[in-house]
């Protein structure tokens, strides 16, 4: 017989897969010896039975009247007794949280006859006919289903007869009515009696708990939190304890620190003759746990005890909740508890001085994505500000600018050098522009998961979503605030997309001291004066000192190349050349792409190469001693002339006045013509446009290899590696790796400086390169997986098209937990990215593999890229410091022994 | 010791890898007791090991002494006898043919002293000094590289001193002159004199073929064909004969069978007292095999003799070269010999009808690449044609129309309705949308790797390139004909893409008979009248009982699908529904795309709807009990939208001309704008569409599911399998999956037609689907893989841009040996496809798994779809027999053992 009914007894906190987090810990703190009214729990398993069969297993039954019976006999109160009943609350519990998505009923075992007993047992019967309500209206909207409206319209009828809005304002007879009417709601919608058998009202209540589980909401929930499918949720039935029996009872949440701000000591609320509900209603006001002190010092005194033991136990910041019924102490729930950034670095640090972990535990106490928290720009916290208003805070950091209601006039307003917040109700693909050009997104509607606010993350744009309180309206050009006042287009907003709050007016931006002491500017004093720089410091020492992934940085100048390095990088992963194809150096390549014979072409590259050569020599320079990996000409030549649309809107425009296009504005329409591409992502571009334009690829290598050659010549130790990008067929990386090596020969020839050494090497951005690694590894001494590209092949969607098309809704639908442009889609992406390393290893056991997608400073991410044995990661010069402490983590984790 | 050093007695026709193709097939002669030349082999080991070292094997040498000592012990001369020398040829010989891309150098063994011995021997002094002169120019340019050139001038400036410019007029004293001179060209190239030592001579020759094995020629032509690069090639050393000893020597080339029509019989040539070369140079006419028994009964009769036996052991049709030297018969050369695809077919079925070979290897003799030929339109063979020029077969077919000599004069005459060909020099990617245009395509310059011949055939459009007679003047618009006729743009002419003839004048255009044949408009006697009919008739039947795989087709209406049935389709693999949405319907589907709200959506999808289950009864119908896979909406809606060029253009003409667009206009304008995207083929579009527009694809599964219950209800057995695109994630297919079985429940309930067993499946055409298809295989029937997009986003390019940017380039430089669109690229998408059939068939052992791609029709990657355990291919209806063809054959090669 399956074991389906667990006693606090027989459970710990390694257990959550089979009775739930609230189960475990539960289990966890009875055996601790601490107060927890008796309770069971009905397993996982019990769950998966019921929905796999449409019903509970059959042996279930007798295994609950077992477990209430053993409760009974503990409490000496019985089940539906007339006289001093037995009330539990069923409450469902995941074996991961998911918050307000699962359901609870309080208060089974009244009944009609229970509730008098209740009543006269407590002395109170306005609490006890307030407890049976509060029971039908629960059961019947959680068990049953029926609208939680009509419930709540009789209550408010009731209170409006009575002239009032308050729910304490009901009495004895009030309530009793209220009743009857709720169970006659019950009748109508079920054609039965509200249930007065208690067992049947557990078993009905854990039910609807099991149905939950694959109720809408939940199931998105998991799909978009990745959590399995199959896991299913346990059911805790506990005793019922009540903080609402008078002053002498109570209610509260503790923190055994303060999870804002990491401060030691612990940090809570507390509310006299109160339920768990009434703190959340805040129909008084709390008062915090020093003040408890006060009014029970004996119930006080034991909590605090029950804190520092938890702590010293779990090892780590707990949060608590407990209720104090007629002075007795009760603890309901407890687990690790949520932290801010600020507080997870410090409470790291402060447990490693207090000899509670060491330091590597300390490592995974924090995380990458709290320290990027700590590294945004901020407003002032000293600056005088005027709050307006608080949405979500859907994508972090601090924008300032002028208000624009549309697409275009933020376009305008960049244009015109004005920074600008696009304030729209809501964004639409359409808005997309007006994203780029704005400094941030403000709207009035939609969540976290809303169009703007998954496009702005994308972005690394600062948002705020939701500001309900703003009435926009984008066609008059105004935006309301909730006590009236009006502001226009052209007035200036801050917004904080990290607390979701809006100011009127500029609120000045700082950098925040954690990039001051990346940056080098703080000295070690000032380093050792701010709790929180100091344990990023020290957080970041043990990270480096464990980490076996290095890091290195995309970046394409000297001046991003020398933040890189004080950032820590370990070299530069990906120096895109094609940015050195811009500005006032556009017009040569315009001549390169519209040469007419390979004379044209050869003098285009000619006046290009000493110019390419200034590039390397910049950045080799300011990465002495460290490798540099330069890509060859990556996106597609069109790129560098003017659009398909706009061309021949020129060329329409000029037919319709019966004029003639210039000669030179002939041949840029025709190259254009020439070059247009349905599809460029999928076009002529990287090693193909070396192959096609010849001359190309070995002009930008000879400059690379120039450039090291003076630089040696002039003592430097430059380390470039020269990378071909877009191979799809080992042939390809064969004929370019041969030319290069040409090259490398004649420069050696004709400067006396040995070139052979320069690492020649691919990056794996297409499937095929993935697929085919073995025989690319033959040519190649190291990969660069170009996570990016890869990303858009695998999937076959563009991530410029995309994001503006169909992402929102996928990300609504959870179709994508996140973007796989933002974290690696491991399963998809990953697979490829562990079979190239894998077949390039064995083929080439030496060569070197890295990754230079954006993936590279992205904290999961990072994980994998260690799991599959990659050598570095390369990001932003920004994210270098989050990709450092990843790097460190995940080494922590076992990861280094996956090579 | 290594044996690098083979006599013809140690090899055989199997030893190819050791011994080359040319040295396994004399050996396996001599062992036949045919007579051969005295003649060994040194194996491609002996090439492999010279190449990785740069010098021969220290005991090759050694080896070669012993071979050549037998030699001369069994025709009882000396190498480099001065009296009686023995000669001998070292002649290049791989495993597989690499015609014109290898060396030989002849008569080894003469020099200074020998060449008089032999003119004494033979008597024929002015033979002895042409074949001196001849070694010296052979191994001056091939051994040591001197340009051919400087050996031909000094060829012809004794002509021209001669007043002659045949070769047969210079006398000895020219030719002793002419030798001189080339012994100078060559002392004046090295350094040194000709060297005088026969095996000297040998040795350097030995090395010159083995360093072909690397000559830029050569690695380009393995690359192109996919001819392993480690193979290395054999050395034949054979003694010499002569067939220009006498009116009793000569020399033939013969064919067991006629290799063009397949007729039964020798076929040959024999040219009396000359040598290979000068068949070559087309000195003299050649007689026919049959003229041959009149001038030298003996050697006739001997040679018929032969070939009786070489077919015997071979089991098929031989080529043969030999040489009569003195009324002496020897054999110099034997392989199976290439034939057309006529021929292939008529001696397949003779050879069965003797007894010869069985019917699966009758099956093994031909091939779908043969079958098609045999099925491309054909000109009227009895029609009057005036041909005007011969160019390559670049693309096979017929085709008839107007000269046109711009892309843009090709684009109007279409738009006209006038069938045209585009003439050019060569074509380049501006050419493509005539390519396009025009019925075929014809080019003076280029070979069969040319753009226009590639993108041709990436067409299927007929096309004869290097026409190089033909004098073409696109700027004039004239193409001049050899004999000086000027035909201008407008005129009429026909090109056989299958001959490469080019005529003057509309020649008519005729279904080959064995169209005729599966058309089924052909009787039991007509087609037993006709022996190449009555072959094929015969081969698909043996092929049809052995296929493992079924063939389906591609068709989007009635017709087609009729037509699918008639070529024997046992389904559809592919009803692609955008085709649907076409034609007169593109008003409504305009309506569905600017559609401002979901109640106009609903209306413009109400009113499609209808159509579509129209659209659906007709293709169920004609395929009336076989399977129809119906694939929902997959391109990009934007595609049914003017494109963003034209309407850009559109709007800058209105605002210059201070106008506005009308209001519908505008309306085209704001959707195309929103849903431009910059590379569609990675946009919104497949199942990404059906989820962002939602009930659209509930639209189409419910036009499906109805018109199935109609065809139900009138007792028709319709049997339609519903296919979502483009799915790159489970969760998408689940989604779309449960709206259509939500669909199928209430299309039953409202039509009492039982619907829920409608197969529901997804392609298989990202990368993410091939690599996460286990996990997808748990919600679909079946897969179908789109190895179109698959070949799209594996290599990272898109079929309609690449073929105009860099597909030659590609193609020219061996990267690619055949378009990745045409046959599988077995290497990178076929592994994923592998992969995929693998993961789909453990997680689900029922699926059904098919291809849809164009790679269906195609023989070798059918090969491959049986290898992997595929169970059907799906083609155009055109190719079904092809394919029908290529399932039998794939399975007769033990394809059926692989799942």
């Amino acid at each position: 017989m399956t074991k389906f009914v667990y006693s606090l007894a027989e459970g710990n906190r390694d257990m959550k897969d089979l009775l739930g987090g609230k189960g475990a810990n539960l289990a966890e703190m009875h055996n601790m010896g601490l107060p927890v009214p008796p309770t069971f729990t009905i397993s996982t398993q019990a769950c998966k039975a019921y929905l796999a069969q449409g019903q509970e297993p059959a042996e279930l039954s007798a295994q609950i009247d077992d477990a209430i019976a053993e409760i009974e006999a503990e409490i000496g109160k019985k089940l539906g007794d007339p006289t001093d009943p037995l009330l539990v609350s069923v409450r469902s519990g995941a074996k991961f949280s998911m918050p307000g998505m699962m359901e609870t009923v309080l208060n089974i075992g009244l009944n009609d006859a229970s509730v008098d007993g209740l009543a006269a047992i407590t002395g109170q019967p306005r609490f006890a006919y307030d407890s049976y309500r509060r029971l039908i209206q629960m059961f019947g909207k959680t068990v049953i289903g029926i609208d939680g409206e009509k419930f709540e319209h009789i209550l408010d009828e009731t209170k409006k007869a009575k002239g009032t809005t308050n729910d304490l304002d009901l009495d004895v007879a009030d309530l009793k009515t209220i009743v009857d009417k709720f169970k006659g709601v019950v009748r109508e919608a079920t054609g039965r009696d509200f249930p007065q058998e208690p067992k049947e009202q557990l078993l009905e209540a854990m039910r609807a708990v099991f149905r939950s589980w694959n109720a809408e909401r939940a199931v998105l929930y998991r799909r978009q939190e990745r959590i399995p499918a199959d896991l299913g949720t346990a059911v805790n039935v506990c005793t019922m304890v009540f903080g609402n029996l008078g002053m002498d009872s109570g209610t509260g949440v503790a923190f055994t620190r303060d999870p804002a701000s990491g401060a030691k000591g612990v940090y809570g609320d507390y509310l006299e003759n109160a339920q768990g509900e009434d703190v959340v209603a805040g129909i008084r006001n709390t008062m915090s746990l020093a003040d408890m002190e006060r009014v029970d010092k004996a119930a006080y005194d034991e909590l605090m005890g029950i804190m520092t033991t938890l702590e010293g136990h779990y090892k780590d910041l707990c949060d608590i909740e407990f209720t104090v019924q007629n002075k007795k102490l009760w603890m309901l729930q407890t687990r690790v508890g949520k932290r801010t950034a600020e507080a997870a670095f410090k409470i790291a640090c402060q447990l490693v001085d207090e000899g509670v972990i060491d330091e590597a535990e300390a490592l995974q106490r924090v995380s990458g994505d709290q320290l990027a928290m700590l590294m945004f720009p901020r407003f002032d916290g000293a600056a005088a500000k005027a709050k307006i208003a608080k949405g979500m805070n859907a994508s972090p950091g601090a924008a300032v600018g002028e208000i624009v209601f549309t697409s275009s006039a933020a376009v305008d307003a960049k244009t015109a050098g004005r920074p600008c917040i696009l304030v729209r109700r809501e964004t639409n693909p359409d808005d997309l522009n007006g994203m780029i050009a704005a400094e941030g997104i403000l709207t009035s509607r939609g969540g976290k998961t809303s169009h703007a606010a998954v496009v702005a993350r994308g972005m690394g744009k600062t948002c705020v979503c939701g500001a309900e309180e703003l009435d926009i309206d984008t066609h008059g050009g105004t935006m309301t605030l909730r006590d009236g006042t009006v502001l226009r287009a052209g007035e200036v907003i801050s917004i904080d997309g990290t607390s979701g709050e809006v100011f009127r007016g500029e609120v000045p931006v700082v950098a925040p001291p954690v990039v001051q002491y990346f940056e080098g500017t703080l000295t070690r004093e000032e380093i050792a004066a701010d709790e929180l720089v100091n344990a990023v410091d020290r957080i970041m020492s043990i990270a480096d000192r464990q980490a076996r992934l290095t890091v290195r940085a995309n970046a394409d100048n000297g001046e991003d190349a020398a933040r890189a390095r004080r950032f820590g990088a370990q070299g530069i992963g990906l120096c895109r050349t094609e940015h050195m194809f811009l500005g006032d150096r556009r017009e040569l390549v315009e001549h390169l792409i519209l040469a007419e014979n390979d004379e044209q072409r050869q003098h285009a590259m000619d006046a290009l190469a000493p110019l390419q050569k200034g590039d390397f020599i910049e950045i080799l320079e300011a990465m002495d001693g460290l490798p540099v990996t330069i890509r060859l000409l990556d996106p597609p030549l069109h790129e560098f002339l003017p659009s398909h649309s706009e061309i021949t809107a020129k060329a329409a425009v000029a037919q319709a006045r019966g004029e003639e296009l210039s000669d030179a504005d002939k041949k840029v329409a025709a190259a254009v013509e020439r070059m247009h591409e349905q599809n460029p992502m999928l076009g002529l571009r990287g090693v193909r446009l070396g192959l096609v334009i010849t001359g190309l690829f070995r002009m930008q290598a000879r400059a690379v290899l120039e450039a090291t050659a003076e630089l040696r010549q002039r003592g430097k130790d430059p380390r470039p590696e020269i990378m071909i990008p877009l191979v799809g067929a080992v042939q390809e990386l064969e004929i370019m790796r041969s030319r290069i090596e040409q090259t490398a020969k004649e420069v050696s020839e004709r400067t006396g400086v040995a070139m052979q050494d320069t690492p020649i090497g691919t990056m794996i951005e297409l499937p095929r390169a993935a697929v085919t690694a073995a025989e690319i590894a033959g040519h190649a001494e190291f990969f660069s997986f170009g996570t990016n590209d890869l990303t858009q092949t695998t999937w076959g969607f563009s991530r410029d098209d995309v994001e503006a098309a169909f992402f929102s809704n996928y990300m609504e639908s959870g179709i994508f937990g996140v973007s796989p442009f933002e974290t690696l889609d491991i399963k998809g992406v990953g697979e490829l990215v562990r079979m190239a390393a894998t077949a390039g290893r064995q083929a080439r056991p030496d060569i070197h593999l890295g990754v230079c997608g954006e993936h590279g400073g992205d904290p999961a991410s990072i994980h994998f890229f260690n799991e599959v044995g990659l050598d570095y990661v390369s990001c932003s010069p920004f994210r270098v410091p989050v990709a450092r402490l990843e790097a460190g983590r995940s080494a922590g984790v076992g990861g280094s022994d996956s090579r």
